[in-house]
């Protein structure tokens, strides 16, 4: 969307020290000269802007420039990486995990245990989380940053711009608020479903870098047990009328196939969730036995793995094209625990791509590109932190 | 998207005509100071604002108001009848149509002829359907109209912005562009894919009353010779990186079905396009022979027509429950040539939707609603007409 007009002073302050730190955040290390030039305002309202941002710790200065520049160097500057941090944590069905990020994207701590979250009390599952946030927030401290907002990815439907999870089926949560039960003095605390982050942590990607810029319009697979999708359509995720698109794990893929939990026939993930992809390798699924097992199979050529593996991405790949025929976007990527089976999945899922959606989209001649994430399973987690990061770099306000 | 901030006197002022505008046809007949208190500007503001749009013939009064409104009753305001109109033309695989509205959505012409145009000239083509908008255009102004706009409905893929048609396969046109070839005295010429203009007329249909606004996200599948649909999301058409998007008709429903035209195979309109019902209803498809001549065997409840219209409604069905799945629209929209099935198509859609999408989407207990468009082949053809409509009273400073 469009950014509204800015309605007051404080608005208009509040979103030229964004643009300040978005500029150094792409291109940094720049000079004070290099920010105005970028972001066309005059000098003296970027230094104005620029002390404001060094003095509230989110903006360092290094100095001289870099040999080599024209003229006399000036000092440059750079996001610091002792300033406000942002706290990503991800609730999985076996495991938790807290993530601390610094404004320059560095991930600074990381902190995971296994557990067993699956028809847990989400107080239970909340206090085990509480504890790792505030080691995590330690070592923040130790560092010399300190906690600037925290982003958890949950496995469920959230409750758009609440912290409530309407539903987790894979946890048993239902209608529950995490507000309450999570620490309130580590910033600003967001709830979203992890594969929204997983899609935000790609799209993201490109926040420290203007030459690493992600598309603005891609499909994203997020598979752990069940498999989801998010869809980002011009930089902004396609949440759906009740928030609950992006269901590509139910997309019927052989309608007359296997019943589903949910209670329908041949949905995709009867072939390609990881209790199919496990079944079909001659494993049985269980909470020591997930997706991981398998790479080694694979690894090793062994051909029971490599089938299961290759017919989950047919049927990722008919599904893909149904998505890829609707919505025309730049790129599919496949994030989650899918991703570490690039070789042997994206053969199969890009074979049946070009079969269906080349001719059919008015004559394309190249089928979408497909890429396994390099976030892989971190995805969440990491796009939870990016989230946090990006809430400080849009909103400096409640900081500086 | 929202809209952007205003950058001038002159574009500020536009937007204040346009929000007069659309205040009249929303609620009309309105006072002065009814107009004022929607839109929420001073009384004198919208005073100076409706006399000129008093002048240039956008608006005109009716008084003494209605009675039974509390006060003196003042002079109410209306959109004209005889002011500005809008043209909508429809270049068919079998047939050109063209159709005059006026500001308050009404038809006040409207002409239309048979036309071989698979393998046409586009030349040939445009000098017929130049014919029937002089003709028109002719009878708009013996009504008191002028033509403010053209929007022309084409079935193919047009590149964004432009009058150039890229590819439209059923007329064998590539790359051609048609703003050359169509008249430059009826007002700002717009080509646009039929499909689109299809689910556009339908967002728009609430546009002369707030009680009967279309909802803002919705899947609208546009069905004639082939099957297209058309994503609207938050009230603007998802259009997809390429401008691809839409291409419900090559969605897999069957992986291994019957090979499509387009490399693929089992594609959605392998069984539900007009070709592929018709034969499973026994009849031969030719430029006689189209879907119309079902609709009469279905009502006399013929086994075969019955049949053929059900199997494609599974169909519909499957491939509309994966867009479903993805998107969580807030409804579906049936229209062209299917619309005119509803009775006995929809059923079997409901039936896939309702297996395949409730528990799916997160535990939403009922499924989409899914309706057959009242437009139903109109669509297109009055979806250009309100387009062209639309651009009037959008930015009426063209015209006022």
């Amino acid at each position: 969307m469009a950014q509204p007009a800015p309605q007051s002073q404080a608005e208009i302050r509040q979103r030229n020290l964004s643009r300040v730190l978005h500029a150094v955040a792409e291109a940094g290390p720049l000079s004070r000269a290099g920010v105005a030039g970028r972001i066309g305002l005059t000098r003296g309202a970027v230094s104005t802007m620029v002390d404001e941002l060094l003095r509230a710790g989110l903006l360092v200065e290094q100095g001289p420039g870099r040999s080599g520049t024209v003229g006399r160097p000036g000092t440059q500057l750079l996001l610091s990486d002792r300033g406000p941090c942002g706290l990503g944590a991800e609730i999985g069905v076996d495991h938790l995990a807290v993530c601390v990020m610094d404004l320059r994207g560095q991930v600074r701590a990381r902190l995971s245990q296994q557990a067993h979250n699956r028809q847990s009390e989400p107080g239970t599952v909340l206090d085990a989380l509480s504890g790792l946030l505030r080691r995590a927030a330690e070592q923040t401290v130790a560092a010399g940053l300190r906690p600037a907002g925290l982003t958890v990815a949950v496995p469920g439907l959230v409750a758009r711009g609440t912290t409530k999870v309407l539903r987790a089926p894979n946890l048993g949560w239902r209608d529950t608020d995490l507000g309450g039960l999570l620490p309130a003095d580590l910033g600003p605390v967001v709830v979203e479903n992890e594969a929204n982050l997983g899609a935000l942590g790609e799209l993201w990607s490109g926040l420290w870098s203007e030459q690493e810029r992600a598309p603005g319009s891609f499909v994203h697979v997020s598979a752990e047990i069940g498999i989801g999708a998010a869809v980002v359509v011009d930089g902004e995720l396609l949440r759906g009328a009740h928030g609950f698109a992006g269901e590509l794990g139910h997309m019927p893929v052989r309608p007359d196939g296997r019943p589903c939990t949910c209670g329908g026939r041949g949905c995709l993930e009867t072939y390609a969730g990881e209790e199919a992809v496990l079944r079909a390798a001659g494993l049985r699924p269980g909470p020591a036995v997930r997706l991981g097992a398998l790479t080694g199979r694979c690894e090793a050529g062994e051909p029971v793995a490599l089938r299961a593996v290759r017919r989950a991405g047919t049927a990722l790949g008919i599904a893909l094209s149904g998505a890829v025929n609707l919505l025309d976007p730049e790129q599919v990527v496949i994030g989650g625990a899918l991703a570490r089976f690039g070789p042997w999945l994206l053969p199969p899922v890009r074979r049946e791509l070009a079969r269906r959606t080349t001719a059919a989209a008015g004559g394309r001649s190249t089928p979408v590109p497909v890429t396994a994430s390099p976030l892989g399973p971190d995805g969440p987690l990491l796009g939870a932190a990016r989230h946090a990061i990006r809430t400080t770099l849009d909103a400096p306000g409640g900081v500086a």
